[in-house]
Formats: structure tokens, C-alpha cells, sequence
């Protein structure tokens, strides 16, 4: 059955078609449509040496909003963090930081407002009551994102200054929106924007069209390369805050968790998704109209995770590995995830070394996620603790591995024609597809080559 | 209490002294005397085209050898660990193929016999017949070692042809250990080395020397750059099979758990370790002369743990990391290995950037490991199952951390000189240590500086 070896030539393999998996999402733009209900602008407030644009608001143009977050896992959590579970929790007790109302978001890059001690909390507080006071709502309809140094304090005068500033010219506009995703770039090359918009039943019976767009920046580094992965998607949709939050923590596990710059989780990692209502459909707790929404906002996140994959610091090429045949989605995932995670087989896509081997070990050095993971995922507590950290199902006489097109192992290494699969390497994506043949499981992870450049960048040589 | 801003003067910290934790172990040298009861050689059969050492032989010299074994726990196994399980087994049911018994060790180096499928089981089965009719012994009773390509068939016939000249010569001397040493190298740059010796009773209570030795190879990489972690240690204590594993097993734990170069742990890695008996000096499962064994033991593997890691690939700095004050030592050990593993941290320590924001975060992101892994390590497994995959417990605010001797966080940043702690980084070992005053757990683990050669090296640039 598997008759060995690498220079052999061992016949037919069992089939040639490991095609990428077909992805049923509706189509996005990188654009950024401004949803009803919803105004934003940043500018450059000094927080930054630089004079870049370093502060951003997107804020409600009526009622509050509902708001769906999705924080770091880091034990070390920034005080914009610990605001903003705070504040969600005061305007919705039953949602414990998770779900809630807003009307404001305010981020600012250039320091982490991370480590910071009690000092950091009480700036965050006092952003927050001057961003009310100019809004006139409460301080606790407020919420906050930061991403920059670690250790380093806001300059509190100056971001309310430029508060002063910024919120009057707020506009409910794409360039308003681009403006907040150019204020939060720190390490990015490129800004990170996604929409979409599906139709759905507005009060009358009658369609309407319900937009959702979202902003990113980069992932995966911290101080002092002063990244963090931060997202904030609006729509303009009604749902009430708790089906918002069950319709984005799936959808996060599906998306941002499954992608690796440098497997590091910053202190500062959040996603926040706000609903307006303006566009007056609403979204019942279980209904088609939210499987609908849902994979609006999934598009929404999965365009914007790829982005940032693909702009990983010192990347040259997106990764992306799909996995079909395992067990369940969660196998599938977590062998995805450890595919594109491994420092090995990201330095072998940079030399386009269709190294099959380093996917092989890869898939079986994958572990499931913790069983909080698994919970968000949509497994079960009761099934999510016993195989929390366990390894997925995997056989390697049944795996089959394909780099670039190509079917290079199928139990067993098959020949193929190395300068051939090089070439297709040679490209913006890669695509590494695994089927494992046990079950109907589907799952995909991006990530991004390891280059030169990533070390040269992170060990900021200046001795 | 925490001032705060990186900048300002705070005052005296709490305390200066974040010393290195004080190590109780046996004092190792790197050399490989050689244990009574055992013979050991090493030739180049031919396996490597470069006609470099690639076949190595352990044997013992009259009785069959206890033996205790830990291997990879990544789920694509190689065809050497699957026999030596097998035989494992045959020989100590109780073992299920732990431990057991064998009169020798059969290591190649050029061929994983990895991802090989029946073939390779075949293949590797032959070799251990080949071995054990020239040692006039079962097949049962041998085991063996693999490193190099993934996918590639051993050439077992010059295997055969290379045991047979070798066999005849192996000899009880330091030479011959040396010799498997030099066989079982592929991209380490150094031979890894390590010998100790203790003073046991012996049958008529009198004190008998017991010497305790290991060798090496490199760590983390595997396809095309054939390396993998393997290691064997030779004892003439008496120690019957299961009890060697228990001492082995969360040795292992300390040492080579807690060991990372590139986070890739690979498909052939085994830790083989063997009693003859031959010092006369019997250790009982449950007893001070098995505290005393074990020591011993645990001071070659950290030595060679150690060797290993400073000879990662493209490494230039040996990066320890200690944890005081955990709740427990399960705890710190997650944390040191978590800082160890980090890239971002890895990356700064080449630049040698005193970047104690990447220590505060990669602790954040520590997570237990799976149960196998903490029942190994001691832990009832009523115990291990509730915390594997968790966070284990940390509180930013009391957390420590000094690097290079020079305390530089103490719950909020700390004024430092960054050019003095830059030059006392500019060393061939970088400590970082962190306190978390939360319990009297303690760990370490050690890791290596990621540096461009590691990419450029695993990049395979030939297009």
C-alpha cells in the first residue's frame, strides 16, 4: 500500500484533487461603508513622536449601541482592557465584560497602557469621562482600544486635547472610518479594511439592506515593535448585545484564532462588534436572520485576519493551511493552526522548499486549544474539558499533504516535481491542504513566512 | 505604590536580589566515562553521502541492562521509536514499552525512518535482527535510535555491512561513548557530553562508585536539516525497569521539557536510559539511594538539556529563564518555558535589548501543559486533568523580573541603566529571572537567541 521511498516511483496516488476548500461567505471589498447609525475620524493627537495619526473615535449618531467583545487572553491585560469589561459590565450585568451598550470607542496607539500599574487604570478613566463629557452620555457607555509601548502611560493631557478636537468633526462617512484604521497602524505596511452587506427583513416585511464593515491592524508583536491586533466591526443591524456575543465568539475561534504571526498573544489583543440598529432590521436570538448576519460578519473577519497575516512583520507571503477529513472542525482547526504556527515550516515557505515533512510533524505536534476555547467554539462544557490540550485524531498512513497544488505525500511520500511545485510557491499565498481521512471535519489557519527581516526588526540593533 | 511611567524615578525597589536560583545537584563534567557493564562504538556505514560517523552501537557486556524511555509525544512516529516500544514491551509487559529490558542500541543518523509506512517498520526490523544475531542475543532485545531526512528509506544493507565491521569492535571505554556521540551528530556543531559519579553501598554496605553518563544530539529541527533530540544515559547502579521510569520520567519533565529552540518538537525524539547493574550497588524503588541515583542522573540530562539548547540552530546565546514564588513548581516551570519559546523575546535577546515588556507578556501567555504531561512530571492525575491547558496563576502586580542581574520591573517599569544592562547581556549565557511571590513553586527552562543564520539555514536557499 504505501511502497516508500522518495525517489521511488510508486504510482498513481489515490486522487490528484486536494482543491482548496470551498468558501461559502458572501464576497467582501476592502473598503470601509460606513453602517448606519455610526460616525468616526482620527487624527494626530502626539502621542507618538512621529506626528502620525495616533488617535481615533468611532461613536453612536442616536441610541446606544450593542456591543459584542472578544479580549486577549494574556494574564497580562492593559488597562483599556480592564475599562472597557468594566464599563460593559456596568450597562449589562448579565453579559460579565463580555456583552453590553456603547456609545463610544476611543483608541489610541503609541503606548500599550499595559504594565502601567494603578496609574494606567486612572488615565484610562479619566480618557474615558472626557470622551462622555464631549458626547454627553456616561463614561461607562465608553470603551477603549490601545496598542504601542508597553510600560509607557498615556499622555492623558494630550489625548484630551486632541479629543477636543477630534470629536466635532466626527462624520458618518468611509473616510471617517478609514480614519480610525489609520489612527490604530503601528507596524502595519498597509491599512486593513473589510465590507460587506447582505439583505434582510426591515420592520415592514420588506428587504433592507444591512451593511457590515471593519477595521484591523496588525498581530501578533508587542514593545517595542508597538504592535497588538485590534479590530472593531460595526453594523447596522439590531441585535440585542447577547446574541451579538454568540454570534462573534464562534466566529472569533474560526478567524483571528487562527492565525500566527509569531505565536506571541499581546496584552492588549481585543475585538469589539458594535450594532446600531439603523437600518432598522432586527436579529432575533435564533433565526435565519442571524445565520444571515453571521457570515456577513464572519466575511468581515476572515478578510481582515488574512490581511493581517499577510502583513506579519518582515512577511513576504500569506500562509494558508486547510485541513479536511478530521474528526470534527476542532481537530481540524488545531492541526491548521500548528501547521501554519511552526517556525520550520514558515523559514521552508520563505526558501519555497516544498518541505512536506516540516507539515507532516507539524500536524502531529498540534494540540487542541483550553477548554474556554473549545466553550467559545461551540463545543459543549462537559465535551470541552476532557479534550482541552489533548492532540486531535491523526493517522498518518491515511494523510494525505498537498503544497501548492501538488499531492507530495499520501501515506507515504509520493515523487513530484520539485522545481515545478518551487515555482508555484513563488507567489503571494501559499496554500498547504491536509486531508486526513477519518471524518468531515473542515478547518483552515493563515499565517506568514519567517524572514530575515523579522529577526533583524525585533532585535532592535542599536548596540 | 506603582508609579508607574517608564521614565520617572519610582524609588528603591523592593529588592535587588533576584539571584540565580541555587542548584543542589551533582557537579557534572563534559566528558563520558564510561559505566561498568557496557561497550559502545561508532563508524560512517555510508548512511550520510558525506562518508561523515553515522552508525553508532551501545551493547551491554553480560547481563541484559534495565531500561527506562520517554519519546516524542508528536503523533507522527518514527519507525525506531515504534520497534523500540514493541521491544520495550516484550521484554517487561508491565512497561507498556516504558521500560524493560535490552543489551543494546542501535543508532543511525541520515534517515529518520520517519513518515516511511510499512517499509520503513520492515526496514528497521531487519536491522535490529542483524544486530542482535552478531551480539548473539533476541531481537527483542535491542532497541534503537534514528535522525535525519524525513521520507528517506535507511539503506539497509550498508546498515548490516556496517554493524558487522562495528560490532567486533565496540569497546567499554570512554572512546566508544564518544564514538555514538560523534555518529548520532548531524547539524550540532558540538559533541554533547556529560558524566558524573556518586558513592553507593554496596553488597557488603561498603561504598561502591556509581558513575552516571549521557550523550547527545541537537535539538528541534528536523527535514532537511536532520536534526532531532535524542539522548542516552548509562548507569552501573542495580535499578530495576520501573523504577529507573519513575526516576526518569519527571527528570525529563525538568530538563528536557523545559527545553526549546524552535517550538517544533520532532517526529524520532527519545531519552533512553539504562542500568547495568555493574557497580554492584542496588537501588530499591522507594529509597535514599534512589534519591541519590536520581540526582545524579537529573545533573548529566540538565547538563546535556543545557548543551542542547545553546547549540539551537543559528544560536548564539544560551537564554535560562528562572521562576521564584509560583504557586507551585508546575506553574513556574509553564512560565520559564513560555518566556523561553517567545520570538519576540528570542529576538531581543540577540539584539540585545533588555526587553522586559516581552518577559512580562510571554509569562502572560504561559499555559500548563497537557495531563500526560503533569502526571509525568508528579502530579495525581485527579489533579492533572482540572489544570491541564490553564493559565497558571499570576499577578502583574507583584511580579518581578531582572534581566542580566539587573532587577527591571517590580509590578510597574523600573528607571535602569539600559547601556549596562545591554553590555552585561553581550555574554554566552543571558539570564532572565523572574519572582512571582505568589507561593514557593520554582522552575526554569532554557532557550536560545533567534538569529538570522536560523532562518537563512532553514530557508534551504538553493533557488
Amino acid at each position: 500500500m504505501h511502497p516508500g521511498s522518495w525517489h521511488a516511483t510508486i504510482g498513481k496516488p489515490k486522487s490528484v484533487d486536494l482543491a482548496p476548500l470551498p468558501i461559502t461567505l458572501p464576497d467582501v471589498e476592502e473598503g470601509a461603508a460606513m453602517p448606519g447609525g455610526f460616525r468616526a475620524g482620527g487624527l494626530a493627537a502626539g502621542i507618538k513622536p512621529s506626528g502620525r495619526p495616533d488617535l481615533g473615535v468611532i461613536a453612536t449618531t442616536g441610541e446606544s449601541a450593542a456591543v459584542a467583545a472578544v479580549f486577549t487572553r494574556n494574564q497580562v491585560v492593559a488597562a483599556p482592557i480592564r475599562i472597557s469589561r468594566a464599563h460593559l459590565n456596568a450597562t449589562e450585568v448579565t453579559g460579565a465584560g463580555k456583552f453590553g451598550w456603547a456609545d463610544a470607542i476611543v483608541a489610541t496607539a503609541g503606548s500599550a497602557n499595559a504594565a502601567t500599574g494603578e496609574d494606567g487604570d486612572t488615565d484610562q478613566a479619566e480618557v474615558g469621562e472626557a470622551l462622555a463629557a464631549l458626547l454627553h452620555t456616561q463614561a461607562e457607555r465608553t470603551l477603549a482600544l490601545s496598542t504601542g509601548m508597553i510600560g509607557v502611560r498615556l499622555p492623558v493631557s494630550k489625548v484630551k486635547e486632541g479629543l477636543g478636537r477630534l470629536v466635532p468633526t466626527l462624520a458618518a462617512t468611509e473616510e471617517g472610518l478609514r480614519a480610525v484604521a489609520a489612527a490604530i497602524m503601528t507596524t502595519d505596511t498597509k491599512i486593513k479594511l473589510a465590507t460587506t452587506s447582505v439583505e434582510m427583513p426591515g420592520p415592514d416585511g420588506d428587504p433592507v439592506k444591512v451593511t457590515v464593515s471593519g477595521i484591523a491592524k496588525g498581530v501578533g508583536m508587542i514593545h517595542p515593535r508597538m504592535a497588538t491586533m485590534l479590530s472593531v466591526i460595526l453594523t447596522d443591524a439590531g441585535v440585542p448585545p447577547a446574541t451579538l456575543h454568540a454570534l462573534l465568539a464562534p466566529i472569533v475561534q474560526r478567524t483571528w484564532n487562527q492565525i500566527s504571526v509569531d505565536g506571541d498573544t499581546s496584552t492588549n489583543d481585543t475585538v469589539f462588534l458594535l450594532a446600531s440598529g439603523a437600518s432598522k432590521a432586527s436579529v432575533a436570538p435564533v433565526s435565519h436572520e442571524a445565520i444571515v448576519l453571521g457570515q456577513a460578519i464572519e466575511a468581515v473577519a476572515r478578510s481582515l485576519a488574512r490581511q493581517q497575516a499577510a502583513d506579519g512583520e518582515g512577511a513576504s507571503t500569506l500562509i494558508t493551511c486547510q485541513v479536511s477529513g478530521a474528526a470534527d472542525d476542532h481537530d481540524a482547526r488545531a492541526i491548521a493552526r500548528s501547521v501554519v504556527s511552526s517556525n520550520l515550516l514558515k523559514a521552508a515557505v520563505h526558501g519555497r522548499d516544498p518541505n512536506w515533512g516540516r507539515v507532516a510533524s507539524a500536524a502531529g505536534n498540534a494540540r487542541l486549544p483550553e477548554e474556554q476555547l473549545l466553550e467559545a467554539a461551540g463545543l459543549h462544557p462537559a465535551e470541552a474539558a476532557p479534550r482541552a490540550g489533548r492532540a486531535p485524531e491523526l493517522d498518518i498512513d491515511k494523510l494525505r499533504i498537498a503544497i501548492a497544488g501538488t499531492l507530495v505525500f499520501d501515506g507515504a511520500p509520493l515523487p513530484f516535481d520539485r522545481d515545478a511545485v518551487r515555482k508555484a510557491m513563488d507567489a503571494p499565498e501559499v496554500l498547504i491542504r491536509l486531508d486526513l481521512a477519518l471524518g468531515d471535519g473542515l478547518g483552515e489557519a493563515f499565517g506568514c513566512d519567517l524572514t530575515e527581516a523579522y529577526v533583524v526588526e525585533n532585535a532592535e540593533y542599536t548596540t
